[in-house]
Order: C-alpha cells, then sequence, then structure tokens
C-alpha cells in the first residue's frame, strides 16, 4: 500500500508507526501540506477531504482519516485490547484525541512552528483548552501506564502523536509528569525515531 | 444503563437511535449543557471531560464520546459493516463528522438557536466549511443511498444527526437534494422521531 503522507503531520505518523509496529509494508509518499500538495486536482481526485494521510491499497482502494485507518491496519493485533469494554476505551480516546486534544495541541504547533505565530499570541481558548487536554492525559496516566487499562494500544499511538511535540506550540510538559514518562514509554514501545 | 444525555444534543441522540434500533433498554438522564448540568461536581466525577452524552453501565463502569458508545452499543450488529473495509470506510466517517462536520454544522446551530446570534453574524470560515460539509455528504450520497456502499451504518446514524438540524444553523438545505433524500431514508430506517 501506499501512504500519503506528511512528515511534519503527527496524524500521518501514527500510520506509519502502527505500519512498522505491525511488519505492514508500504510506500510513503510524501504530501505536503504546507506546500499545498493536498490541494492539487489529482490529490483532491483521490483524497475528496483533501487530507493526509492517506491510504491507497494495491486494488486502488482509499482510505482516509488517521485513526479509522490505525484501526483498520491494527484489527486483530496487539494493538486493539480484545476486550469489549477495553476497545471501546480506546475508541473514546480515538475520538477525544481529534476532537479536544488535536484541535489544541497540533494546531497551535502548527501556528508557532510553521505560521510564525508567536507563542504569546496565539489565541488564549487554544492554550486553555490545551492545557486542559495535558491535564486529562496527566490525570489518567498518573495511575496507568497506558492510556487504557490492559496496555498499549491505539489509544497511546494517536495521542502521543502531537502530546510529545506539544513543547513546539509552547505548552511546556514539565508540569506533566506523567505524560512525560508515558511519551518515553511509548516511544520506546514503537520504536519513534522521528 | 443510563444514557445521560441532552435532547437539544444531535450527540446525544445518536446513543438513543442506536439503543432503539438494537433494542437495547436504557433509562434517559436528561442533562443540560445549557444549564451546566455538565460542569457540575457529580458529574464531572462521571465523565473528567464534562460532556455529554455519557452512558454508565449496570456496573458502574462509563464510556463517552458519543461515536465510541455507538461502536459499542453496536459491535456484531446490522449497524456495523461485516467486511472489513466497509467497516474501515463507516469509522472514516465516524472520524471526519467529528472532525469537519460537528465543529461547522452543530457550533453555527448552537449558536444561533441556543446563543441567539444572528445567522449573519456567523463566522465566514464557520459557514464555508459547514458548506463543504454537506458539499461532500451530497456528493457521495448522489452514487450511493448510504454513505457506505453496504448498506445503513451507524456512518449513517452519525451524519443524520446534525445534519437534519443544519437549516436551524442557517444552512440552507435545499441545494442539497442528496442530502435532503438521504436524510428521509435514514429517519424512516431509524424511527427517528425527536
Amino acid at each position: 500500500m501506499r501512504i500519503y503522507g506528511d512528515s511534519i503531520s503527527g496524524n500521518c505518523l501514527k500510520v506509519k508507526w502502527t505500519s512498522k509496529a505491525l511488519g505492514i509494508p508500504y510506500a510513503w509518499v510524501e504530501t505536503s501540506v504546507v506546500d499545498r500538495a493536498t490541494r492539487t486536482k489529482e490529490f483532491l481526485a483521490l483524497n475528496p477531504a483533501g487530507q493526509v494521510p492517506l491510504v491507497v491499497f494495491d486494488d486502488g482502494r482509499t482510505l482516509a482519516e488517521s485513526n479509522a485507518i490505525i484501526l483498520h491496519l491494527a484489527e486483530g493485533s496487539h494493538l486493539i485490547p480484545t476486550a469489549a469494554y477495553d476497545r471501546a476505551r480506546m475508541l473514546q480516546w480515538l475520538f477525544w484525541e481529534q476532537y479536544s486534544h488535536e484541535p489544541y495541541i497540533a494546531v497551535a504547533r502548527f501556528q508557532v512552528k510553521y505560521a510564525g505565530k508567536p507563542v504569546a499570541e496565539l489565541e488564549p481558548r487554544l492554550v486553555e483548552r490545551g492545557h486542559g487536554a495535558l491535564t486529562r492525559l496527566n490525570d489518567t496516566l498518573a495511575d496507568s501506564p497506558f492510556l487504557v487499562a490492559s496496555g498499549l494500544s491505539l489509544a497511546d499511538v494517536a495521542l502521543v502523536a502531537y502530546t510529545r511535540w506539544a513543547h513546539e506550540g509552547g505548552f511546556d510538559l514539565a508540569p506533566y509528569a506523567a505524560v512525560t514518562a508515558w511519551i518515553g514509554r511509548v516511544e520506546t514501545a514503537l520504536k519513534i525515531e522521528d
């Protein structure tokens, strides 16, 4: 399969890490958001949403949305808990990530690192909600080594992606000790080098 | 199980409709977002995210995030396609709903209907992205009776929730004929009366 992805996007790296962890062969097609390579006519024909990551399977079928892709790739693997409730909690984190974490933590990083906005000029609501998300993670991880009680899962893959880069958006992770320790555990487990 | 939900919230109604469609008994606990019933100490102890819907199972375990809840409740039912790729496409729509549809269509409706903002004063970006989401749905539904080719699924349950109320946020659905016809099909299939 081909993964259309941007190496500066945590959403895209989730797909790469999941593929590597599960030994799924892939070809990476670097597709820059900043250069608007996701807005060309050719790319929009593959993904009308104009977003990466996008996976194109060998039979030509496509799949978008980072968390849908990793759920599909990891089906039946150790990255998805077998107990129904644990699996549901993993899904809870995956949806929470896209609605209550990524729009603050990832967006702040993009604005600061790629759009050149000074941290002090970030919208206060963005900063407040980002810290809210980090607090929520820290409270959970103070009691549990991974987000779902059963162990490492896609919830950790998805949440670590932008959390490990939070400082690039001006979020100091020092007060979030449980988060910092968890990032190290997940990076080791997934052999993350990017 | 108890469903803590707000009857004016499409996210909450998804859980009710799924339970009814599958014959799962539930007690509905009306929990008003506008009255800040989701921000009380008691509620935050149940769901630290301070959001509805929240399900509390008979054994006391909890589950949040509307799309995680309906995926859990519907596991093994006709609302989840059996073929792996169809299931993945359903997941793609569920994540797209929360990231690229609800933040525009539902937020505009909330601002207009519950916060009293005139439609003309909605943020242009909100309106533009809302129409983008409706266009995407319309393009898909012009070729297919339901969002996933295999038939009615949770993708329709999730997307119909706020799409059927889009006019309350100032989005005229008349130009989206395929969307309008699909809303009718899904309402009939799910026996939606709310």
